[in-house]
């Protein structure tokens, strides 16, 4: 149960941009930009990052519904299943590998990320513009993972949900939808 | 140095926001809204909100920056200080002694935040707007702790420029400044 009162239709974080609507405009708008705004970086890479970050979070809701995006982004679900158990071993660029072991890094702490790291990712040609957004897109979902477990909002146990989330975040993005489009339930 | 190529003349977060400036926007109104706009909290308890997460990030280009904010804010220095090292020693309401503590954990993880801090802080006489604003709070500077670090930033080692921000903070809050104000030096 979480520890607000928040709307009892809308689970994780769909709840908690219905309560604060204030807020909710400008982390929507953050989020539209880095992940789906234009980018050398593919809206299926983008949500790879997502997805490292808040398993490594060890958050449920924003893992599952990231993952159902990738999958979807991606045309299969292994890629992003192995980003998360072993970077290495996952079908993405050595570009890609290095962007998510920064991921990982931020998602530890800032001061965790080393020269070392990024030497790895120019070397494998990462733009300063790649680097930048990665850091950016871990640290936005550090803020995300916090949020949601943070206020307890409800994580829905049934798959469906996060695949009909995931189908909504890949075809609608991260803008608010008209009035009469958000009818999620759990 | 910074990974990246960041503009020289402007150290710490200042120098990513001109870097990104179409991310900056909604960033920048995040934190105007959560620190600057309509509360039951006041700017000042909200700056060590900022303040205690910062430093439990280990950031220290946000916790010299908004400890300014908050002392200029409190008209003293102690508090910031005292929250910091030991929240139960510090002259703020039971109810801040709460919400700072819940702070310190969503530092830590979402998942860290228990049933029992957040019903200490309601029997102290929180609302869930404060809770939720306290959460989110955390969970933003979580998110430029980690975009300033991870970039590896500039973090100057002179007070004087830490108190000039801060008065910037203060007196102008945290929307962009009109072209020819923005003459932040190291």
């Amino acid at each position: 149960m979480p520890y607000i009162d928040l709307p009892a239709h809308l689970p994780g974080i769909t709840g908690l941009l219905e309560y604060s609507q204030h807020t909710a405009g400008p982390i929507r708008e953050l989020t539209q930009i880095l992940l789906r705004g234009d980018s050398t970086l593919t809206q299926g890479e983008r949500e790879l990052i997502a997805t490292v970050v808040s398993y490594n979070n060890e958050c449920v809701f924003c893992t599952t519904a990231h993952t159902a995006a990738a999958d979807l982004l991606l045309g299969e679900t292994e890629t992003c299943e192995m980003v998360k158990n072993d970077i290495d071993s996952a079908p993405v660029s050595d570009k890609m590998k290095s962007l998510l072991k920064i991921a990982k890094l931020v998602q530890i702490s800032g001061k965790a990320v080393t020269p070392e790291a990024i030497a790895t990712a120019k070397e494998n040609g990462a733009s300063d513009e790649e680097i930048h957004d990665t850091v950016l897109i871990a640290g936005l979902f550090c803020l995300y993972n916090r949020y949601v477990d943070g206020l307890a909002s409800v994580t829905p146990a049934n798959p469906e949900f996060y695949q009909y989330l995931g189908e909504r975040i890949v075809n609608h993005g991260y803008n608010r939808l008209p009035q009469g489009y958000d009818h999620l339930k759990k």
